[in-house]
Formats: structure tokens, sequence, C-alpha cells
């Protein structure tokens, strides 16, 4: 696999290098990213106490190595990259190599001196992407998504369509890009437009906090509701966020919205203090900031919350009894959803392979010093993007899309051994030494079994490790002639020479690496 | 570097696999490693407080892999091998790559049912090691040494004779193994014996406490005295270890005799406490553990301090005046010194690349079921040797090794590429792409310096780099019928069509990897 995203990178101008495991946490708080605690980065000091984070990417360190060097203009673009173990503190390491505490990862930092060679440089790597993920027998989508931690602009995630994906992504069934859940925007339509305008009124509510306790009480469906939630940040301040009952809020577009600073769901006691009580709080009359959702504008005649106990408000509509300091689009966009193009949203889960990010400067604006001069001799930020495979879990998605019940049955290109050689243990010698080294000789990669076991079990072992071909050799196969071999991902099996066999192998190209 | 490794570990059917950088701490308690203080280890707790450690070595890791499958003697003996980066919390991280904290090391580990099968295994790993290192370019003698941290019986350093290395070894200029300083024998030759033993006096002493103020008091050599030095063990006891004046403790050799628990030297305070005074101490008459050197018995008529500030004992000898609970050989070995079969050390430097260690069943008897079943149905311990090469450390020797005053001159098997294709810019296009293809489609690996910078700068970026070939493509070089190439290692140059350029690195054995 290495051989192979090398030989990709290396054909979009990228250098190989590796950069320390051990990253000074200075760097990391120089970019603020060591605070973040939705980054689970791991730290140690050593017996100095200087404190170190081992790398869960390394942004930092590719900056803070670039910056030693007085970069001229006509010295970009440049792209560097490893492959290097990376670190997470997850909590919840699970599937296999999919969520690792530690795992091998290809990460590429590329550096411009304009936004335009950043854009053609991320297309030429996003190209380079497909043609990686291809040779490794995966069809990827590229799926607009959500920056995250990495910060800057705009990223993309290669995603292998399959139903345990944790990347839920939507499409538009009319041809338009795939987009991350994350990100996705959504149109509303009016749901009761013929409805006229009622009278506003405060009544008694005998019900519980959640939506479910509203459609119980009034027998209407949940987007009858307004869902008001409060949020603290972490300045202090508080945010009202207001939404259809139906609807969720996309916390990824919420931190956007809220400046990318944290925040958390405020408690009953605070919400106490503010006035008002979980389960009716209400968006009307408020002296803290308000924040609604574009989904509040699709209904009229909403009930709502009083911000008393057992108080509901009933015949409540945006604009006439209420508006918000802000109107965004904030819910999660789902199944059926129209796009803003009106399209209605399919909803897919998929298994991210890869991601690649236009980071601009947001990291030379935070860190000293990670500039160029340009053509006319001015210092200017360094414009970044980064890119990222993940091996691991690659190699897991390649695993569970080329498989049987018998075993692996590995892509040519990624197969651990083009030949599995089955010898058979007969009183003789049936010189397995001899096609070993011909067959070895001859650029294939040969894994020989020669253990003193029966047939079935290593033909089993042989459909388990599912490499490339299956090369029998026993007494009978040489008084017919030579091997059988047989493809794993084949059905048929015939007797071939030394020499036929070479010609298979080479006419498949297995022997091209 | 990493593919010829893997070659010639093949050769010793070694496998690859990868283990875990962050071992658990537990595995660590288990042989008691965790706790030494000489094996730098970097400790770090995760967001549950589970501890881990940042592996150094990784036999608990392998270990407790092994241990996890039911090993029958048949399937027996098999040796693991890795690639990864291990940490060492070094307080002086020094000379580049020879000592960092965090390093590329291939560590092997072997496991066997018997030691005959773990000693010639340990010799073939040798053998291949030779080779490893020889087709680096490096002359390595196999140096007998310590095992030190490790455990375990038997084991070897390799190293390549270097001035500035920080392994020392000894030589005996008569065809014997070469041996680590910690581990030397020496054979003590009598200094004095035709002297009369003289009466035993004791008499006042206006000396400080150094062997130096010996010397000065009495105007006679080093050797006439007795050095005796006071530690105090773990556990409390304390020890008195004598030798000759004009020899250093080998604390590794002690270290053997103390049975490996940790020691330090005692205070001044707790010297008093035992009845004498520091630079004054003497063997005679000891209610504590005395330790002597065999130098002790090639001298007659020492003196030595009376255990009182100011006074000394003067003809003291052993066997009549004092004798050692245990008589043994504790001191540093050096140059001239006798070896135990009589010849004279020679003393050497060199820069340790590689080790390999017999462990026998040191990790199997501390860490539970690492065991296997013999062929009569017996569980015992298994049988291990271990094996590493420091990767950038071999890297730097080489480079020690092979450069001039330009740059460097690689060896063809590890230099970066085999060819640096520079282009000396003219008005036209000279055909750089063509001959960077035609050169890479048949095999070799090429650097192509298209830069537009002068010939003068392009050259001694080439030299620097030590690349195997320069091939220098100019209009002047074409007009003549191709390009011009010179070895990094050579002097004379000469203009070859592509056809002979392939010739030749075919030829030179550069398209064979």
């Amino acid at each position: 696999m290495l051989r192979i995203i090398r030989q990709e990178l290396e054909s979009v101008d990228a250098q190989e290098m590796i950069a320390p495991t051990l990253h000074p946490r200075e760097l990391w708080e120089e970019t603020n990213r060591a605070a973040s605690a939705s980054f689970e980065l791991m730290g140690l000091k050593d017996r100095r106490d200087r404190e170190f984070v081992l790398g869960g990417t390394a942004e930092e360190m590719f900056v803070d190595l670039v910056r030693q060097f007085d970069l001229g203009e006509r010295e970009l673009p440049f792209c560097l990259y490893q492959f290097s173990t990376k670190f997470r503190d997850e909590l919840r390491a699970r599937g296999g190599l999919l969520r690792a505490r530690e795992f091998l990862m290809k990460d590429a930092y590329s550096f411009h001196a304009s936004s335009n060679s950043l854009d053609s440089y991320y297309e030429a790597m996003g190209a380079a992407y497909q043609r990686i993920f291809a040779r490794f027998g995966l069809t990827t989508l590229r799926v607009a998504s959500d920056n995250g931690m990495m910060g800057g602009e705009v990223s993309h995630e290669f995603l292998v369509e399959h139903a345990t994906g944790e990347s839920i992504f939507l499409t538009d069934g009319a041809g338009g890009a795939p987009i991350h859940q994350e990100i996705a925007s959504v149109k509303f339509e009016h749901l009761n437009s013929s409805e006229p305008l009622r009278e506003r009124t405060v009544q008694e509510a005998a019900r519980g906090p959640t939506i479910a306790d509203g459609i119980s009480l009034y027998k209407e469906p949940a987007w009858r509701q307004i869902k008001s939630l409060v949020y603290r940040l972490d300045d202090g301040a508080y945010v009202l966020v207001a939404l259809r009952g139906d609807r969720e809020v996309n916390e990824s577009k919420l931190k956007k919205v809220l400046g990318a600073k944290p925040f958390r769901l405020a408690t009953e006691q605070e919400v106490l203090g503010l006035g008002s009580v979980v389960g009716f709080v209400s968006p009307l009359n408020k002296t803290i900031r308000t924040i609604g959702d574009t989904s509040l504008v699709s209904v009229r005649n909403f009930y709502t919350g009083a911000d008393r106990l057992h108080q509901d408000t009933l015949n409540v509509t945006y604009g006439r009894d209420f508006t918000c300091d802000l109107l965004a689009d904030l819910s999660v966009a789902v199944k059926d959803d129209l796009s803003p193009e009106g399209n209605r949203y399919q909803e897919k889960r998929g298994i991210e392979v890869g991601n690649i990010f236009k980071l601009g400067t947001y990291y030379s604006e935070r860190m000293k010093r990670a500039v160029f001069t340009s053509s006319v001799g001015v210092r200017e930020n360094l414009i970044m993007g980064c890119y990222g495979i993940g091996i691991g879990r690659t190699l897991q998605t390649i695993a569970e899309l080329h498989h049987d019940e018998r075993g692996l049955r590995w892509p040519k290109a990624v197969a651990p051994f083009d030949c599995h050689l089955v010898e058979l243990q007969e009183a003789d010698d049936l010189g397995g030494e001899r096609w070993y080294t011909e067959l070895g000789k001859h650029g294939a990669s040969v894994l020989r079994d020669d253990r003193d076991l029966r047939a079935g079990v290593k033909f089993s072992d042989s459909d388990l490790i599912g490499s490339t071909y299956r090369v029998v050799l026993s007494k009978r196969s040489l008084e017919r002639g030579g091997v059988e071999v047989r493809e794993r991902t084949g059905t048929e099996s015939k007797i071939v020479s030394l020499e036929e066999l070479l010609t298979l192998l080479s006419g498949s190209g297995v022997l091209d690496r």
C-alpha cells in the first residue's frame, strides 16, 4: 500500500520526510489547539519537566520546520509528507483498525504563495487520492465536509460507501456533489401555510419537559412545537437556540455561527437564573441573544413554553410574535429534506479513508514567522493545505469490501503475496524450494506453506489469507505437468508449468510492482 | 536500508509485524523493568488514568503476544521483527542521530524450545547482521558485551571502529575475540614480588582524602595504595570494595557480583556511622562485607587508611594482614592490561550499530504463561533471543565513514538516488524529462535538478547529497553525444548515451534493488 501511495504522491511532486512523534507542547499552544478538548491529545513530561504531546496530526511541526527557512516566492509551492504513527486518546477505540488510539497515517502538507496555487494543488491531490484508492480496489466519493479541529476553509472526506460507516453524507439524487451531514444545508417547505393566523394565548400545560410530552398532550405532530435550547458559552454569555420541534441542532453549524468558541447546554439551575424553566423555555421576549433555525419560518401557529412551569403559549408565529437576533441554517439535514436547490436528500453512510483540507492562512496567522517573501519583497503568510490517509482504516476497509465467507480476497495490488505456494507433503521432495526460488527470482512475492499438515487445513489458511493466486504443488499436479493454480477471486483452477505460471503472473500485472 | 535489512532477515526466516508503541505499564511491571532508573522510559496516562510507557524496547509486548497462543514445540523456533519508533528519555541527546530521544529501530525477537536452537539461531542472526552491515559499507566487529537492562546470558554489540565511538572495547592483539570494556577481565602481574614483607605500622598521615594526596605525601606510585570504597545497597546493607589505588571499579562487573540490585556510594555521614572516615577507609578488621579486586594480590606492602582521620597503616599485604569475603575481577580493563590468556590489551573505540542478546528464560520466568508444550507434553519456559539495529545511528555511521569535504559519498546500496540528473539551463529544452522518465522506467532512482540556478550551485548540491552518479545534461554534453556521468566516489567523467548509461548502471549493480 505504501508503495502505491508513494508513487501517486510523487506524481504530484510531494516529497517524503519524517517529523518527530513527540511534539513540544509550545507549538500546539501557538495555534491554541492544545486546549481543544475535542482533539484527543495525549501529553507527557520528560525528566526535565518539558511538556510534549504525542502527535495527532502534524501541522504545527511542519510549519515549525518550514519557518526555519527564509522562503522566497519562487521556492513555492511544495508539498512534504510522512508516514508516521499518530496518537489519539480515544475513549471508544472500536471497529478494529477503524478507530484506534495509535495508527499509521500518511499526512501531507502543502505550502503556497497564492490561493490559486492552493486551489489547483488541492484538485491535483484530490485526483491523486482517487487514483490511490482505485488502485486499492476502493471506489471513493469526495464529500464536502466540516473542517473541525483542523481550521481553514474547505475540506473533503474520501468516503467508501458502506452500511457500517460512521460518516453520514447526503446526495441530492440530481447529480450534485455529495455532502457531509455536518455541513449540509436544508431548505424548508411551509407545512401549514393555508392555516389562518390565530390569536396568541397562554394556558396551563400539564406536560413534562420533552417534545414527546408535548405531542402526548396536544395530539399534534412534533413540528407544531418550538424547541428552545439554552447554551452557555465559554465567556459566560448565554444564547437561546430555537428550532422546529422535529429538528435537531447541528452543533458543527452552531459552532461556526458562534465563532468556534467552546459551548455547552445550560444547566437547569442556570435556566432558572435566566427567569425560565427547562422544558418551558420560549424564544419570546428574551434579553439573551437568540438564534433561530430557518425551520422557524416554515410553520405558523406554533406552541411553545411560556417560561413558567406548566404554562404554554399557543399560536406563536415567527415575525408576528417574535423574531430572533439571527436566523440561520442550524439543523441537521436528514433523508428527504430539501437541498438548497430543491432536491430531496438521500442519506448514505461511508467509511472515511482520507481527507483533504484547504487550511489557507489558518496556521500561518497563528504561528510567528510562517511567511514567505513575495516577488515584490513583501512578507506574506504562507497558504497551506493538508492531506491525510489513514493506512490502517483503509486496509480494514479494503478487507471489508473484499472478502467472502472463507476469508480475504485482496485486490492484486495490495495482496500480501502474489502466490500462496501450498505443498502437499508426500514421501518425496516435490521440488518446492525450486518453485519458490524461481518465482521469487522473477519478481513474484511468494508465501510457501511447507508445513506438515492436512491439505484441507492448508487450503483453508490460503483462502483466509487471500493472496492473489493459490499454487498447489503435489505429486498429482506434477504428474499432470506442473502446479495447480487458482485465483483467489476465481473458481477455475488449471495445471500450469513454471513457464506458464510466470506468463500468467506477468500478464495479470502482479509482477509490475 | 530497510529493504536490505528485510532481505537478510528473511534469509533467517524472520517475519515482519508491528506492535503498538504505547505499552501498558503492567507488562513492564511483570518483568520489573519499569522500576529501573537506568532505562529511560517515558510514561503517560490516558484520560481514564490507565498508565502506559512509550516503548524503549519491546520484549514484554512480544512475549505478551506470543503467550496468547498455546504454542507447541513443533511451532518453534520462530522470529518476529518490526521497524518502529522507540523512545528514551535521554538527558543528553547528542551526536545528531547517535543518541536521540526518539529513533527508528529494527527489533527482532526469537523464541525457542532449547538452548541449542537459540545458540544456532543466534549465530545465524549474527551472520545476517554482518551481511547487512557489509552491504551498508560498514565493517563491523562482533564484540562480547554486558547484557545490562536486557537481562539474559550472553550478548554482543556490533561496532564500527571509529575514534568518536562511545563504546570502548579491547582486543588482545593475538586474534582473540574483541571484548567490551564493561566485561573484559584483567589478569594482574605482581609488581613488587621481590620486595621483602615489612612490618605493619600505623602512623600520622597529614594528607587529603584522594589517591593523588597519597602520592604527594609518600612519593610512591598510585598502585602502592589500597583504594577502599563503601557502597550502600538498596536493602540498607553496606559493602566495602577494595582495589589497587591505580585501578577503577567497573560498576557493570560489581553489579553482577552484587546480584543486579541497585547500589550507590555511601555518603560521608554513612561512612562515619560505620566507624571510619572517607579517604582513610581500610579493608582491615571490617564487620561489613568486603569484596576485593584481584589486583589486591599483585602488590605487597600496600599502605591504606587506618579508619581514623589523618592516620594510615603502612606495609599491608593481602593474605597476611587482611582478606576479603570475596576476591573478584572488579576493575576496569584498560590498554596494556593483561587478558586472562596473558596477552596485552589494545583499547579501541567503536560506534554501536546493532546488538544481539541471548535472553534465555529471563522474560519467560518473569512473565506468566510464557511457555510452550514440549513434545512430551510438559510446559516449559520459552527460550528467547533479541536482536536490534538502530536505523538512525547506522545511517549516521555510514555518513561518518563515507564522506569527504564536499559532502556525502553513500555506498551504492544506501545512496538516496542512483542518479542525480543535473540539467544546465539553456534557452532550449534539453529533453531532461525524457532522460528522467527513461532512467526511471529501467529501475533507476533519479533526482532531477531542473532548478534555474548556476551550474556551480547545482554541482555543490549534488556532491553534498552524494547520490551514486552525477549525470549532467547540457547543450555541450548533447553535442558530444549524451550526458556527462561521474561517480560520486570517482574522479573521472565521461560522455555516454542513454543506452551506455543504462549499461553502466546495470553493470554496477544499482538496478538490482
